[in-house]
């Protein structure tokens, strides 16, 4: 070798072993995306973000995205995977409560019928939540949402739930990282139910989880400490909630916003009205054949004010079914 | 240039330009500590956890520090550095307030007799917090922060409180950083009241800040979102709270923690109970005339029990007197 070839090879070999990731200037960082409005308006954005000199360049500091999770990372039809794993979880309890047979909404899960187990609304469901996810320390919990998501499976797909997420998403977190953002969820579905397994599917650890919650006590026990999740809302990492979660976790404002529903939009107004370049992108539920297609008038996912507002402020939108050329991860390009 | 040297440089050059710290061997980078017990100790952690092989690894994503911030990172005496911004706020905010000359506790603020103010406890001292922290924008009180830490100078001192900041832990900051930690605050001071300039103070970005906190409210005002700082208290991040606020943020235990008073007691038992090699560390003042000397019977920053269970459990503590060179960063070493 002689000097500049051997010298360009220590360079990259030293680049390599640091961990440091290249420009993709050959290869394409969103292979599952169509080459369609969405796919360009992000990629010109992250140019734009990402440029010195650029007018709109963000410090790395600065950097910030946020993701709704369910229906925008990975499904939520035909119910929140979270629901699956508390109507779970009461099956699993139901030998030490013999009084849930003749009680509801918990005797309407043990015999199978879910509908009639939430006919009972917000209440029925903060009633099952508790039950399934309080009275225990962190650690416990941790260990019980962690066994579960690695064998429960989809009742239509047969799929792990881990499976379920979305390939083209998981190139547009893995995109975004590679230019220096931070990754944030911000889902309105329980915070430590994230935590165990998003580090290892999405990427993303868990103090970077931003999510809905109980309260936690602080006891020692026999001298030990242990963190106890009480049967008490803390946050609701929702809707107008969700600004507050972000301030609330990340002090800053993110620069980017991803999401699907009406429940994300005060998200997606609160970085949109920051200074400076934003995006914000809606994920439509439009593919009835590979996912699911549900939007105005859907009971969960609902996205209608949301959809107007995007087309009024030149968001982006997404269509499952044209822009993405598979959904997820096990299927071909 | 011969090929080795040549390729040597470029390697050296790749690395500089990447950003990558070098393992520190020749450079101390504790300088301001004494080569006594504590700075031994903290050295032996480092290795310890961070050498490939060692029984007692940690991978760098679980490599997190918590150090609370008064009386830790920075000073607390005569009185909080957040109760002169709160009296300080109190008398700007008279004019608006004539009802104030004959209200206590801000009628005595006013006439500058600060003691009787806190003669009124912990009712007097929310009654002012909530008038000067709250009813304004997220956006509004960051700039009220900013624009006070600017120019507001300590009492005794007549320095900038924030080069009332300990040199030797803003090198532990930065040591603990150059060896793949993730620094955080865990305070019982304001999260908004240190965000602001923690990060160009002491390198922790807002989103490494955990503190107390009022609850915000999210608002569409003509249009344009902001939200709203409300008087009503969301969570105390002091004893009890610290592992609380811990898990809330990060989601995951610290493998080390630094305090220096009994409120800081419960993150240390917290950090000290996970598995593995753990470090936890008290900074005690003993250094009456460099800085304050105070433990067991003071008001503020109490460290009594926390001094009893350091001393029973092998916990490492900093004699500031003892152990350290200089105090403030414009001290010569």
């Amino acid at each position: 070798m002689g000097t500049m070839k051997s010298a360009t090879y220590v360079l990259l070999a030293a680049l390599f072993a640091a961990g440091i990731v290249l420009p993709a200037f050959a290869a394409d960082p969103l292979p599952s995306w169509n080459d369609t409005a969405p796919k360009k308006a992000i990629v010109a954005f992250i140019k734009q973000v990402t440029r010195q000199g650029s007018a709109n360049f963000v410090p790395v500091a600065e950097r910030i995205a946020t993701f709704d999770n369910d229906g925008t990372l990975w499904a939520e039809q035909p119910m929140y995977f979270q629901a699956f794993f508390v109507f779970d979880r009461v099956k699993h309890l139901a030998p030490q409560h013999p009084e849930w047979k003749s009680k509801e909404p918990f005797a309407s899960v043990l015999r199978g019928d879910v509908k009639s187990a939430l006919a009972g609304g917000e209440h029925a469901l903060g009633e099952m939540l508790m039950a399934t996810h309080a009275c225990m320390t962190t650690e416990e919990f941790e260990k019980i949402v962690s066994d579960w998501i690695a064998t429960a499976k989809h009742p239509a797909t047969k799929r792990p739930y881990t499976e379920m997420v979305f390939q083209p998403m998981l190139e547009l977190l893995a995109y975004l990282r590679a230019n220096g953002f931070k990754t944030y969820i911000v889902s309105g579905g329980g915070i430590e139910f994230m935590r165990p397994w998003a580090e290892k599917v999405y990427g993303i650890p868990p103090e970077q989880v931003i999510g809905s919650s109980i309260k936690t006590k602080f006891e020692l026990r026999d001298g030990k400490p242990v963190l106890v999740r009480l049967p008490e809302l803390n946050f609701v990492d929702d809707k107008d909630g969700k600004p507050v979660g972000i301030q609330q976790h990340i002090g800053r404002r993110p620069i980017a916003a991803f999401g699907n529903s009406d429940g994300d939009l005060q998200m997606m107004q609160w970085t949109a009205a920051g200074k400076g370049a934003r995006f914000c992108l809606y994920v439509h539920h439009t593919d009835a054949e590979r996912e699911w297609a549900y939007d105005r008038q859907s009971h969960l996912g609902h996205l209608d004010k949301g959809l107007d507002e995007a087309k009024a402020r030149g968001w982006t939108v997404v269509s499952m079914k044209d822009d993405w050329k598979i959904i997820y991860p096990h299927q071909k390009r």
